[in-house]
């Protein structure tokens, strides 16, 4: 095989790292039925979901307050570019989806940064992507994070609240806990 | 019940009407097993899947050049408005889908105007929105066209050339039958 058909064969992959973490992780187990052991491949043309309902989403959150779907992603090519990206969508109507500084609503949707902090409720997620060529498939790589996310990013770079009161939003360890928006399920 | 009520109950549901049209329709019926009698009902949750794969695709097209899945389409609700939107997305490798004068590839997506055509090979598709209130579902209506749609509302607005020689993509009953990018199904 020249070297010309092997640099095609070996199409890099573009992959989603998620880093979960919730205050209750340890007790509750919510993520027990994440696959945190490898990567996962999903098709271009799926949506990648996340919620309670086993049945409709692969990864399956095993909490009561999360909704059926959470929240999607879906995989996409920017308009005359190359440029592979993700969009994300809220697809909870009981619970604001949070993007970075980004509040969405149900069936609001964004395009996932490079790097960004996803959270609803007391869950903490963070969102890396490892940019690929593959068109046909991207994969996802979970992990699951011992201590907050938020605390040991955000400090340093604390921002003014913003008008949305963006700030309030982001439940820490220190407070008791408080369900915002998720006392009934949807 | 009072009035108040009566409004409350009696939200408006969006309904996006779809035309189709192809120049071998009555010999081949590749639309039969599209439901012209009724509206139907979607969740907002779900994607609206058009192709030849009838285990994913709700909207089967019965024909050989369709791909697996075509295009698909979702309702999203616009960040910071209430306004409810369709997007639709390519998800053809082999065939180009051109929305009014826009050329989407393979995973690229716009959002779909309030009237507009969508094509891709031979189909024509007259896509008109009608607005609604409700966030929980969306419906669609089928139609069919007994003469091109294109020929009808494209030849009194002929645009110049566009950059992306998209005039040439826009086949026509006049020539002979050409199939663009579709001799491969995917």
């Amino acid at each position: 095989m020249s070297s010309f058909e092997e640099a095609e064969t070996e199409e890099t992959v573009t992959c989603l790292h998620m880093t979960f973490y919730h205050p209750c992780q340890d007790n509750k187990m919510m993520f027990r039925c994440l696959n945190f052991r490898k990567r996962e491949q999903v098709r271009a043309d799926e949506m990648a979901k996340f919620g309670r309902d086993s049945s409709i989403c692969h990864y399956n959150l095993i909490d009561t307050r999360v909704s059926r779907i959470q929240f999607s992603l879906q995989f996409y090519r920017k308009l005359n570019s190359s440029e592979l990206c993700f969009e994300i969508k809220n697809m909870s109507k009981k619970t604001k989806l949070i993007v970075d500084q980004t509040e969405l609503g149900y069936l609001n949707k964004l395009d996932l940064p490079c790097k960004c902090i996803i959270c609803f409720g007391d869950y903490q997620i963070l969102a890396e992507i490892q940019e690929g060529e593959s068109v046909d498939y991207f994969e996802t790589h979970l992990h699951m994070a011992e201590v907050p996310i938020l605390q040991d990013r955000c400090v340093p770079s604390l921002q003014p609240v913003q008008e949305n009161g963006i700030s309030s939003s982001f439940p820490s360890q220190d407070k008791s806990p408080i369900e915002i928006d998720e006392n009934e399920s949807c």
